[in-house]
């Protein structure tokens, strides 16, 4: 049995605005949910339509009819839960660290910190105008790489006032990122799908870099965000000894 | 005015099953439509709500409501065109070859049509199970990718039986890909959303490799298939001259 006021909180949680409120988020299916409580996260409820091993004060056993009724997704899993979103840590000036300038598709997004978990960029940066990491499609796209990347919402204009690393950015007319030597710590900005780099955060650009494009026509108008953030971050990387 | 026979063969082609009897495929929006153009595809009939410079015998100018009941996109362009599909090229033994297994979300598919565009890749060679190139979907992601890059769908196992160059794939256990040595012509196999690739091909494969992944859990599961080729095709081609 699920209570109003339960219904209610999560529903709400679909809003970006309510999860900020509360700070509260929803992840569903058992994967997602174990992941998560594996990396350390806050459980404030549990609904499952099977006995669960997990243990938890607010743990409620449904009906599929009851989980498919709070469940964000179009096909229920077998069950959902309510987390408290983690605090990030507070940003140093050290590793690789990503940053987001209007990233706006969720499936970007999720696949962008999957990369960074494959990757060990811990610190992902976002601009305010970038989707929210509690966004439900984030979550369920993430798995538990959305507790070990720390993701931070702030001014892009004013992180890059008090920073002092190298600050990479990709554009169709800078050096060629596999001849470039690249630092272990550094800054690498992506942007927006439509509009790329804003003019703003472009003058922060210390370094630009190219990835080239080959066949004979080179015609390919641009790669997917996160396949370009994919291809940086495999660069970055490859001479980092493991 | 669109007529009745003409509804009724543009929304059969939201099927695989008419777009493989009648031969023809849908795309959306003046820039889809003109890139598809450029690269040679043969129009058989537009639709536009604006007076156009694209002529064709088969051309009518539509009111909004007109195009947006034959339109597949939630939010309807300007334009719709439908076009012959291109026969692939015969296929030969040469260049790097992308070979996909079973890959069946529309989205990842046409991330990877327009990675081997960016790449060079000429040849994608698809399982029979793989989804169809020709889906509404992979059409709209792929932009005019689509004419440039010759999608075969096959029988893997057929195909790996005549071709003698080496094949490639990613598996957990395989030699680290920034250092083993790639060669410039070669097969790279990437497989199935949830299963990898299957038993029966992984027979086939003759050299193993691995994505490292970094940091200190090292607990991410597995990379997105688009973003693991992204990865396999930028290392392969990094020493290529350009």
């Amino acid at each position: 049995m699920v209570s109003k006021s339960q219904t209610k909180l999560i529903t709400s949680l679909q809003q970006k605005k309510y999860r900020d409120q509360t700070g509260f988020f929803v992840a569903e299916g058992p994967k997602v949910i174990a992941e998560l409580l594996n990396e350390g996260l806050l459980l404030h409820s549990f609904f499952s339509t099977a006995a669960s091993q997990i243990t938890a004060e607010n743990h409620f056993q449904l009906n599929v009819a009851e989980l498919k009724k709070i469940s964000f997704l179009k096909t229920a899993n077998t069950s959902l839960a309510v987390f408290k979103k983690p605090k990030p840590k507070p940003i140093t000036d050290s590793g690789l660290i990503v940053v987001l300038d209007a990233v706006r598709d969720p499936g970007n997004l999720g696949t962008i910190i999957r990369l960074c978990d494959w990757f060990g960029v811990k610190q992902l940066i976002c601009s305010e105008d970038t989707t929210d990491c509690f966004n439900p499609k984030v979550v369920q796209a993430t798995m538990g790489s959305l507790a070990r990347v720390q993701v931070h919402y702030l001014s892009l204009i004013e992180y890059f006032n008090q920073t002092k690393m190298p600050v990479y950015g990709g554009f169709m007319d800078g050096g060629n990122v596999y001849s470039e030597k690249l630092p272990t710590d550094g800054i690498i900005v992506m942007g927006n799908e439509a509009n790329g780099i804003s003019d703003a955060i472009i003058e922060k650009i210390t370094h630009k870099i190219t990835i080239p494009r080959f066949g004979e026509t080179k015609k390919t108008e641009s790669l997917n965000v996160a396949t370009a953030t994919a291809i940086l971050l495999s660069e970055f990387r490859r001479f980092t000894e493991m």
